[in-house]
Order: structure tokens, then sequence, then C-alpha cells
């Protein structure tokens, strides 16, 4: 995730990170080829190109921007829904812990079930990423964690642990069904986010919408310069080049954000939030947290 | 579900599994045929179309695009509410396992309930999918999946079920109060998942949506090539067949998003979601979870 | 609510069922007869309309498209809210007929409990729309139905009849207070959906965009002729009657969605879902339920 | 709020109840006149505007339809609301109702509890419309409303009186702590409710977004006749009212629905709900409520 | 935040305060000076720019269109949702002091805590805003601010403070366990509230809008003059200074409102909030509670 001052107006156009640009070169400068190619041939056969005149595009454009306008919507809305899912984590892990502190006695206890909630995260992060995040969980839980990693779903496995851990008090009667049911309902909010983080990673928008994107935006571009050499003749590789910058730039920065787990410069910094979550567990715990991740060229991971 | 990386430029024009183009040839190769036709006539005949120019068509358009993209919305929005619910279904299901190993002392009693909870699943799958997926649930509940086959609505039988064996445990005295709403709550919240589904499956988008997008998308294509003739010349089948392309596959898209639940290629992959449930559930009975089902070249069913 | 599968081609321009088109017959053919008499009347008095061009429509249908975009979402949402209100009704019976069930010891005591709430789904139909339901509530609670049917709110009797019934048992002692606030939370759901219905059956979109709408919709199609016999000539009645059906149309539509409790094609099929409640509940009780209603060309009431 | 059947196509031009031309009636008639002027002085002085042609205005009509699109959706989504909140109300007083009458013994105090909770009802209708509801409020709770009139936030002092009430009862031991839990929840959400209703009175939507609206449409609308005058010549005046009408007609009408507690034709009838809510409650007390308010030429206070 | 009734037409064309116009001032004027210069030089050296013409420029619009009007919409949604939590946290806070003042017998303890949740919401707003809030806290809660501020996040040290207090209630036998419970759901919806305007606060939109956005606005309105000034002659610098208004005016309103927490003119009024909350503290505590803050020049900070 990038955070930064706004750019001047010079910056603007020569900031590379977290812009998208890098990724669509080739679609820009390859449009403003062909369409310079079209220009020199049409210019040199004297083909009459005023059939492909830019009438038709209208109604063309109209449908792309249907579609290019659902996409985004559609890819920052799971973007944003990725970070609300892990903002609620955050606070579900403060509320586990003033729950823990204040419900269970045992000050080991305490620690050990607040220890596997950081495991989960890190191991939630890991299985998000598709990264190994295994050693950064051993910090906390140590081998347990191999134990966990044997399973199917790591993070899903600490969650039933923190369970197993909280009916042990119940059924040794240090903990009364209302604080059994109080925690309950933290490790089901915790689960329930873990499903969320899931159904977003792994349900990417209906392949179709890629296709249809794709297929309309080349076909655009591909007529394009055809229909605008007759009206705007030498500007026509600018005007494309600025078209295509438009479509894929916006069609770019959608799939990116379509999977916001990832390590790109405008996904969410899980990092940055599992150290949220480590430092009010400790202070929680009295003890002392971390520091903060500082950011990397204002790029948090 | 397709689940794949994104294509290059030249598969970008090839790829067919996911695709919506083969079911809407007839329609682009129709409208294109017929704009040739159209095309060949104007110019044997010599008749004069100026009338019919391409003006109005900018009104149109713009009533057209309010239906694609509100039907467009409306069939996503489905297809991500019933990707929700099945998302939910996922860690109510866990945290019932969860609870109920916590809650239930006897190890047969909680098995029971758990496989109870996957035959819900599967039953619920077959009842969304139109299919018969009572053989998928006898592996669980073995043959009560035939009584609770001869209800009308079987899986609301097996929650039922579950509620049955949760308050007979209550009137045995092995589950206090608090317990009891948990369990009950999490079966509340699995009922409400089923309605919803059944909303979505039962319920589709107004008939009248329907019928004034076709109705008009076709009109408009029919007229469409009339109008471009004169401007567009020998280019009018191509623009034609483009335009046709962009409003049927954007519309056939919506269909198959509309019903969520089919088996088509943008269809949601309940036979993974209900495989999802049985690891959770297998592993937190401690036994060994069956694998995941492996994708059949980019599409999970 | 109309149910079917999609029609062929050539069906798909004489369906009548469902479709908006008798409704805005007087519109379309209004609208084309109108304009064929400018045009006659240009073309014999030579009256030069060339002012009246199409140049500033474009304008003024920016502004019409987003009336009936918005005007289409909104209803759209009304009747879909009425329809997850409806899906949520169903559920709260279910889990309340499985409460009563496992909670409620005595069978007559649950029986007459679960006939209140078929009463009150009833009840709650007639209310929503405007018609007499006293007889189909009558089947399930008898006699009750005159005393609640004397009161200003029928449906809100029969939940507090419901109450009535659960603090009963709750004073006699034989359902503990977490049962009966399990009940409790059942009814109050209940009493939330009726809420809501009334708050979508009472409150239509505010009457100002019904005028703003129809308004500029009107005057839009009386001065469009004027606009277009210039540019299009004889294909002008044509044009404005494919206009008119497209603002008309959507229009007719939001109008009926806007009230989705109706008995209009469109509107929801409150009969099939009372009865998918009383299957339910007398499957809960181990009765015979009622088939489901069958479609009536199409059509489920 | 206007209830009242759709009027046909004549009446439509007259109606003026509900509407917003008698708001803008300067507007329309200032710019018809406006642009007359500047059509005269052009054809008198043969001043050459073809400069000002309508090209540019494309441009501007695209960003101002996003204004106006916002904000109108902005409007209406807090209007709906505000009418979802008031709808929640009435189901929550309801609930209250049913909860009292169950939970609580003594039906003098019943009774007592649920006056408060109409009182709470007229005290924050007042709030919300900045109108002394004080006297509609002492029909309930007598001279209690002088104590509470004398807070800061009378309908806050409203819930917390109930919320001692409840308490008192509680400490007197007539009141379980899981029936304490259902009223104290009951309160927790009026509170929701008028925390609610608070935010939209107290905040409008951002002032620039007023600003930036009025002046583009200004701007645009002084501009619009000269651009138009080469172009549409003696029907400008009639064009520059026609998109004046519809900028300023929806701008209107989103003031009025920013505010929705108002007492303009458009506003919500909150006299209306909160006679709703006295029949639930007396309805449930077993007394004779009092009868719906009726409308006043189709005009719900 | 601007709380001010509507300006009339003149004082529209001059009210500064809340406008984003000082702010974009560089873009309008330096836009309309670029503007004039590409007039005289084309007018000097008779430059041919008919290849510049406004055609492709409806492509490009169109894109724009879409980015101004999703990054308003993403950027007004947080405003918004930044506003319901502060509104939450109003009726959280009037909750937990009317659960307080009736759970918690002994009174000095009912205020302290009290006090610390008003601590809370200057010591958030001290966080949110990047500002030293500690003075303010400090007339609540004493010197326990000094101790709070050494954490790294004091107003989490806050919830727990209070979740401490409760606990040792529940501990000391005077605080049944439901009784905890309705406490300990008030300090989860707390710290959820805090979670929610940290997640607002630290996580901007992505960076790559911003840079999309920004650099098609400049690109295009760098090439609008040359593709404008054979059309609008010496009227282009004023349609390009209204253009760039619209663009940037747009632009900076959403930079405006995406960080809401801010003390620029449209932003919330987080010191009125925070009062609000202290009026209710003391008003539940029977004591005289502070005067609101009063608007400064319709300002409300």
């Amino acid at each position: 995730m990038i955070v930064r001052p706004r750019p001047t107006f010079l910056q603007l156009f020569f900031v590379m990170r977290g812009s998208v640009v890098p990724r669509i070169l080739p679609q820009i400068f390859g449009f403003a080829l062909y369409s310079a190619v079209i220009l020199v041939l049409a210019r040199r056969f004297q083909v009459d190109l005023s059939a492909f005149n830019i009438t038709p595009f209208g109604l063309v454009g109209v449908t792309l921007s249907i579609y290019l306008s659902f996409r985004n919507n559609a890819a920052y809305d799971r973007w944003w829904e990725a970070r609300k899912l892990w903002g609620a984590l955050v606070f579900e892990i403060r509320n586990l812990a003033r729950a823990t502190t204040s419900l269970i006695g045992d000050r080991a206890e305490q620690r050990a079930l607040l220890m596997e909630a950081l495991g989960f995260c890190h191991l939630l992060r890991g299985q998000l990423r598709r990264i190994d995040s295994k050693e950064d969980a051993r910090a906390f839980i140590g081998d347990t964690v191999d134990q966990a990693g044997a399973r199917t779903n790591p993070a899903d496995d600490m969650v039933r642990r923190m369970g197993r851990r909280a009916n042990a008090r119940r059924e040794a009667g240090t903990l009364d069904p209302i604080g059994f049911r109080i925690l309950d309902e933290r490790l089901a909010a915790i689960a329930a986010i873990q499903a969320g983080c899931e159904r977003i990673a792994g349900t990417p928008l209906p392949f179709a919408y890629t296709l249809l994107v794709h297929r309309t935006a080349y076909v655009v571009c591909l007529l394009l310069p055809i229909g605008l050499v007759s009206t705007t003749g030498w500007a026509t590789p600018l005007f494309t080049a600025l078209i295509a910058y438009t479509f894929f730039g916006l069609d770019a920065l959608s799939e990116e954000l379509e999977d916001p787990f990832g390590i790109e410069a405008n996904d969410l910094a899980l990092d940055g939030l599992c150290r949220v979550c480590e430092i009010s567990v400790f202070e929680a715990l009295g003890e002392t947290p971390p520091k903060m991740i500082a950011a990397d060229k204002f790029y948090y991971s």
C-alpha cells in the first residue's frame, strides 16, 4: 500500500511507484506504433478510410464504459471489503484480548490463548498471500505451528485450538457459561472474517468479464486509428495512445485491486495489520509491544 | 467457476471456456449477415437511407445502456450474494463444529450432528442445482437421507433434525441453556442461509426486464445497419457485429450470473464449497479429511 | 411473478404476459401518430424546423437518463428488499417452528403458537395487498381471526398473541429465561419484518420524482419529432415510437416494481411464500404439508 | 409526504402540490427571458456567436450530470435511511410494548414505561423538525415533559428515564437479569435510532457540493443560450427553459430530500408515524387506540 | 463542517468559505492562460490545428467521467461512513452511560468509568486528527492521560481500562454475568468504532487512482485548447477554464472528503461530536452539562 503526499504537477508525470503505467507500457506504445503505421499506409496508398469514421464508436464506447466502470467498482468493492475484514480482525483481536484478560484468571493461559490468536493472524496472512508465514507464526506459538501447518487449513486449526482452550476452562469450572459465550462469540467472529477473506481470495470476478473487457478494449483500439485517421490526421497516434492509456490503465488497476491480498503496490498492508494486532495484544498483556513497521519509500508491505 | 491466469494477447481471442461467445455466435453472425444484405440491397437499388442516419440512436443508446448496466449490476449482485451466503455457510459449519465438539460431550453424538450438517450442505446443493444429490449426502448420513428426501424440503428437514438432537441433549441435562442457545444460533444462521439461497434460486429478475432489454437490443440491431450504411459503407457488417457482440455478450453473461447455482462455466463452485465444509468438519473431529477437488481445465465444479 | 424459460427470437415479440407493452401502448401509438402528423404538416406547409434540430436533446437526454436510471434503481431496490423481507420471514417462521417444538413441551400449545404464526403471514399478506385475507387465516386460527381483524393492525395483534403465549409458559415455569429470550428474539425479528414491509407499502417514492420524470419524458417526446423531422424524414414516427417505448417502458416497469406487494405480473408471489411457510410449519409438526401452489401460465400469485 | 394515484396526462401538467416547479419558476422564466434577450440582441446586431457553439457543452454536461446524479442519490439515500430509522422505531416500540407487558407484572408500571416511550417519539419528532412538540408529549407523560424539556436533549432524557424504570424493577427483584437484558436491548436500539436521526438532521451534505452544483448549473445556463442561438434560432428560449427545468428541478428536489425531517411536501410523515406508534402501544395495553391521521389533499404531515 | 442557509444567486459567486475554488485557482487560471497562448500562437502563425478537433475527446471524456465519478463516490462514502461511526459512538456512549448508571451501584465508580469513556473520545479524536488532544482528555481523566499517552495506542488503552474496571466489579461480585456481558458488548462496539475510524484514517484510496485521475485530467486540459481553438475561437480560454473548474473542483473536493477527520472546511466536526458525548454523560450523571460549541462563521470545528 502506498501512502504519500500528493505529488506536485511536475512529479505527477514521473511517479512510477504505485502507478500502473509500467504494466501497460506495451499496450500504450504498441497501439501508438500501430496507429502510426496505419497513418503512414493510409497516406501513402491514399486509402479511403472514410467508411471507418468515428460515429459507431460512440455506441461501442457506451458499452465499453459500462464494462470498465462495473469492473472497477466490483474490484474496488472487493479491495475495500478485504480492508474492512482486516479492520474487523484488529478489533476482534482487541476484544478477545480484553475478554481473555478479564475472564481467564490464569496468566499463562491468557498468554497462550492470545499467542494463538497472533499465530492465527500470521497463518491467515500466509494463506491469503500464498506465502510461507510459518516462521512469523513460530515466534508466537513455537512448535505448535508445525502441527497446525500439517492441516489443510492451518488458520482454521488455530481457531479450533483457541476454542478447545476456552472449553477446557469451562469444563474446569473456572469460566462461567456467559463468559464462555463471550469468548465463543469472538471466535465465531474471527472464523467469519477468515471465511470472508477466503471468499475474496478464492473467487475472482467471473472470468467472462475479463474476456469481454479485454476483447472489446483490444478490438476498439485496433479499429480506432482507422476511424480517427481521416479526422485527426497526424495526431492519431497521440489520441490512440491516450485512449489506450485510459482503457488499459483502469483495466490494470482493476486487476490489481481484484486480488487485494497480493504484494503489489496497491495491495493491502497485511504485514502492518498483523503488527497492529501484535501491539494491541502485548499492550493488553502489559508487555512491551513491538514497533510499527516503517514505510519503504511510501510503500507499506 | 473458472480460475485461471490472465490470457496473453493472442490467447485472448481463442479462449472459449468461460467465454459467452459460443452462446451468442448466432446473434453476432446473424446481424453481420443481415447488415451485409442491407448493404448489398442499398447499393444495388440505390436506396436513399439517409433518413435512417445514426443521430436518433444516441438517445436509444442511452436508455439501452441503462437497461444493460442495471441488469448486469443486479445479476452480479445476485451472484456475489450467493457466494457470500455459501461463504457464510462455510464459517457457520466451522462454528458449529467448534461448538459441537466443545459443548456436546458424547463423541458419537458429536459426529452424528456434524454428519447431518454435511448432509444439509449436499442436500441444499442438490435443491439449488435441481439435481439429485442424495447419494452424496448418503455418504455422511446413511439411510436418513431417504427419510429426509421424502420431505418437500429435505435440507430444511436436516436443520430440524439437528435441532431435535440439540434439544435432546438439553432435556437430558447434558447441555446447559447457554450452550443450547449457542447451538440454536448456529442453526438459525444456517436456516437463514438456506432461505437466502432459495430466494435467489426461486426469484429471477422481473421478467419484464428481460423483455425490455431483448426487445430494445434486437430492434436497435435491426435498425442499426440501415442507419450506419450511409455513413460507414462497406464496414457496416463489421460494426454491426461488434455492437451486437457488446450488447448480447453482456446480456448473455447477465443471464448466466442471474442464476448463480447452475453448472455453467461462470457459476459458483458448489461442489468445491461442500468439500471445504467436509474438510473443516473432519479436521474438527480429528479425522483424516478428504482432498480438495482439483480443477478440470481451470474449471471448478 | 413470472418464472419462465427465455423466449425464442420470434416469441420475444409476441409475449404479452409480464410485458409492460400493453400498459404503454397508448403512449407508443400516440406519439407515433403525433409525429406522423408533424411530418405531414411540415412537408405540406414547408415549415422550416431546422431550429428544432436534435442538438439540444443531448443535454436533456442526459438529465432524463439520470431520472429514469435513478427511479429504476430505487424501484428495483424496493422490490428486492421486499423479497428479502419475505425471505427472512420464511426462515424466521422455520426458526420459530424449530424453537417452539424444542422449547415448548406441550404439543397443543406448540401447535397453537405455530398456527398463530401462519395466521400472521396471511394477515400481513392481506394488509400489504389491501385485500381481505381473513378467510385464509381462519383456516389456521379459527375465530381468533375475528378478534384480530377488529384491531387497527391485525398482524401486529397476532405477534402480541404469540408473545402472550410464550410469556404464559415462562410464568408457568415451563420455559426458562433463556428459552423465553430465544422465542422473544424470533418474535422481535418477525415484528421487524412486518414494519419493513409496512414501510415499503406505505411510503412511495417521493411524488416529485414521478412528476419530474413524466413531465420531462412527455415534453421530450412532444418536441422530439419536431427536432427529428428535418434529419430522419419519413422514419420519424418509427424512431419516436421506439424512443417512447424505451422511456415509458422503463417508467411503467419502475412503477410496477415500486409497489412490490401488488398482484401485477411482476409483483411478488406472496401466496406462494405463505404456502412455503405453511409447508415448513406442518413438516416441523410432523403433519402432512399442503402442496406448493402451481403456476398459472408461468405466473405465480 | 404525498400519496396519491398517478395523475392523468392532462392533470400531469397542472399538479402543483408536491411539485418542485413553484420553487424553480424564477430560474425557468429568468433563463427563458435571458435567452430571449440574447436572441434579440444577436439578431439585431448580427453578432457572430458561432464560436460559442454547443460542442464544448458535451464535456461540461458530463461533469454536471455526475454532480446532479451524485447529489440526487446521496439526498435520496438520506431520505430513505431516515424512513428506515423511523420504520425501525415503529417495530422497536412494538417490541418494547410486547416485552414490557410480558416482563413487567405491575400494570401501572407497564403503562408508565410505555407512555414514556410515546413521549420519546414526540420529543424526538420535535427535535428533528425544530418545532415545539412538548404539548403532544404532555398528553402521554404529563408534567414530566417539563423536566425533560429542561435538558439539552429531552429525547435522550426519556430513554434514560425508561432505563431507570427498568433498573428499579431489576433491583426490586421483580425482573430477572435476562428480562432486564431484553428491555435494555430495546432501549439501546431506540438510542441508536435517535443518534441516526440526529446524524442526518445535523450533518448536511458537504457544503462544497452545493456550491459546485449551483455554480456549474448557473454558468452552463448562462452560456447555453449563446451557444444554442446560432443552431436553434427562435427556439432557443424554449430549450433553455427546458434544460433549466431539468437541472434546477432535480437540484430543488435533492435539496428538499436532503433534510427529510422538514414539513415540505416530500418530507417524511412524522406525525403519522408517531400515531402508528401510539396505536400499537394502546392496543398492546388493551386500550382504545386513536385513529390514523387522515391525508389533507393527498398530503400526510 | 459548514452548516449555512442556501446562498442567494449573487452570494453564490462570492462565497469562499467551504468552497474548493481557492485551492484550484492555479489550475483554472493556468489553463485559461495556457489556452490564450495557444489561441494567439495559432492565429498569428496560422497553424492548422484541425487535426486536433474535439471528436476524440468524447471517448476520453467517458473514461475520465468514470474516474471522477468513482473517486467522488468512494470519497463521499468514506466521509459518510466516518460520520456514521461517530454517530454510533454517540449512542454507544449514551448506552454505556445508561447501563453504567443502572448496573454499577457505586457512584464514584460510575463516574470514573464514564470519565474514561470521555477520555477515550478525546484521545481518539487526537489520534485521528494527528493532533495532541491530551489536555482535552486530562479534564476528565486527570493524570491517567499520561499513562495512556505513553502507549502506542492511547485510545485502545482507555477501552482496556474500562474493561478492567467492569471486570473488577464482576470479580467483586457486585455485577452479575449478564450485567458484565451488557457492559462488555458496549466496549466491544466502541472498539469496533475505533478500528473503523483507524481503517478510514490509515487507508487512503489506492494511490494509483490519484495518478490516473490527475494524469488524465492534466493531459485532457493540455490537449483541449488545441482541439477547441478551431471550433470555438476566442471563447476557447473561457471554455477551458470552465472545464478545468469542473474537473479539478470535483477532484479537490474528493481529496478533501477522502480524509474526513481533518480540519478543513468540509471535514467532520469532531470537536462538536465530543461535546455531544460530554453532554449526554453529564446529564446521565445528573450533573450540569457543558454548552454546545457555537459555529464560527457557519464553520463547526
